[in-house]
């Protein structure tokens, strides 16, 4: 047995033994979050399991809504009494980017955490942390589908739209054979691509591609070429409001020669959120680091004060060390 | 024995019986249209054919120089003295749309056609055709993986290539299990999908991010948010040059309740572009095709003379008879 299908087969067991479960993920859930939190959420009820989801943020993203479960996420709240006898923590190294979910852990022999990003703090006592894996839904599919749990329409559109959605649409460097053969499978089990796809990715409000708009028109270049900027000062991101202008974290990279794209945008005067994104060469997990963020060798963040072109010259400077 | 089988093993007969042959395409070569007809030309070499691959195109497209064989493609010549005993037609609907080469072709019954368009004219004796495959170069990897010619690394990259493009990273409403099947197994052969979507996606010239910017932030939507338009006019278009700005036709698709996007770039004064991308709902290829175009349901292409303004109008009439 190889290792990975006997930790699989250590997490079914684990679960078969506990009941009322606490599901979790990180800060600013994204579609891979969303997806494999509700995929062991669907399994846990599947196996007539008690569960309560709770995620940090205070506000779900509509765009998910069309997942199963989606409605039954709450985000943490302080005046709640909670109790639970085990946890399943999906997509998360650390106990800081759980926020404050993390507060609601039992002990870790009462946890299971399954994660594709390299492990910082050790939350579990079963771990399938595999960094070589597109997706924590890639993960997920390889549990469940060992156990007697049916994949219906449902299950099959959440894991299949977790690892769309951390591929970048089988486009980045983390997809493997496997992933093909994963959505080969979940597709045949009537799970659409392209509504899929509609909804992770051409779900744009006409607002938010002005926003996108001005920061293509005001990219800028760095190192030859090498990285690439999209900066969005404060007096836009004050209109960009809840508009989701994520797409501007891929365009950064998709520029001829480049190593490493920027999306840099102002959050608050003295806020600053940065996505990174890398073409293989540049760790940008460990660049994210040295601004107290993290993530992939492939795909990172980090949130931080101060002046964003400051920072943003940091940045630069972080990034070429790692160039040759 | 199904009937695509039966077809594929006459294909390989006939390639086994015939030397010297033309390879050949539509006008404008895509992704899917350079990796079949190369991927074919792989195949005719492997097999110790002769063969020229002629496009009508005069320019080739830079973007596609990663592919084996993209410099044995030629443009037509007037001035040639062409003979060939046989052709291969790949990713074209009619004789009009092959452009010159098409002057070249054999009689019918020494020509094959592979394509996942609607037929229009009767070109070929032996024909795969198949409306509901992703991709011409799906089609020529259910030939060849019938054959006994080994999926080199190479032919792996321009079968993968053409099923990355033509299904917008396995994202259109075309794409399906077999898809994944064949990346699966075309990605085991060592393809890299991040690699090839580099090259096909992610491969813009900062200048044409600018010329991207305008679009989006131009942006306009009809009928109720049905129908979104971006339009380059001829002043932006001149300055676009030969630079790559079709990812603007992905783009007006992707608004939350659009049904139909429209790119729409005045290429001269009096010479006018438009690609058409639709949900589903909408069959544009129907639509182009009222205006001297074609394509697919949810993808198509037309080019005419006249104002761009008053064409969008009547563009915007003709989809209006297709929505409820």
């Amino acid at each position: 047995m190889t290792d990975i299908a006997k930790v699989c087969n250590d997490i079914l067991e684990f679960i078969d033994q506990h009941d009322n479960y606490l599901i979790t993920t990180h800060l600013s859930a994204d579609g891979d979050a969303y997806g494999s939190a509700l995929a062991m959420a669907y399994f846990l009820e599947s196996k007539s399991k008690q569960f309560t989801i709770v995620f940090h943020d205070q506000e779900k993203e509509e765009k998910y809504d069309y997942l199963w479960g989606w409605s039954l996420i709450n985000p943490y709240c302080d005046e709640k009494d909670y109790h639970f006898d085990a946890a399943i923590i999906v997509d998360v190294p650390s106990r800081s980017r759980i926020g404050n979910p993390a507060q609601l852990l039992p002990s870790a022999n009462h946890c299971i955490k399954i994660d594709h990003h390299p492990e910082e703090d050790e939350l579990a006592i079963l771990n399938l942390v595999d960094t070589a894996a597109s997706s924590t839904c890639q993960l997920v599919y390889e549990i469940i589908s060992r156990s007697d749990v049916e994949i219906s329409h449902q299950l099959a559109t959440l894991l299949f739209s977790g690892i769309m959605y951390d591929t970048g649409r089988f486009s980045f460097s983390n997809t493997r054979a496997r992933d093909f053969e994963i959505a080969a499978h979940l597709t045949s089990l009537k799970v659409n691509p392209s509504e899929v796809a509609n909804h992770l990715f051409f779900n744009n409000n006409v607002e938010s591609f002005k926003i996108i708009g001005y920061g293509l028109s005001n990219i800028e270049t760095f190192l030859n070429g090498k990285v690439c900027v999209i900066f969005l000062p404060y007096s836009v991101m004050q209109k960009a409001g809840q508009l989701d202008i994520e797409e501007l974290t891929n365009y950064s990279l998709a520029v001829k020669g480049v190593e490493v794209g920027l999306f840099i945008r102002q959050v608050e005067p003295d806020f600053i959120k940065v996505s990174f994104r890398s073409k293989g060469k540049v760790d940008v997990n460990k660049v994210a680091k040295v601004f107290g963020g993290g993530g992939h060798v492939h795909a990172a963040g980090c949130r931080t004060n101060g002046d964003p072109l400051e920072l943003r010259d940091k940045i630069i400077q972080e990034i070429e060390k790692q160039l040759p």
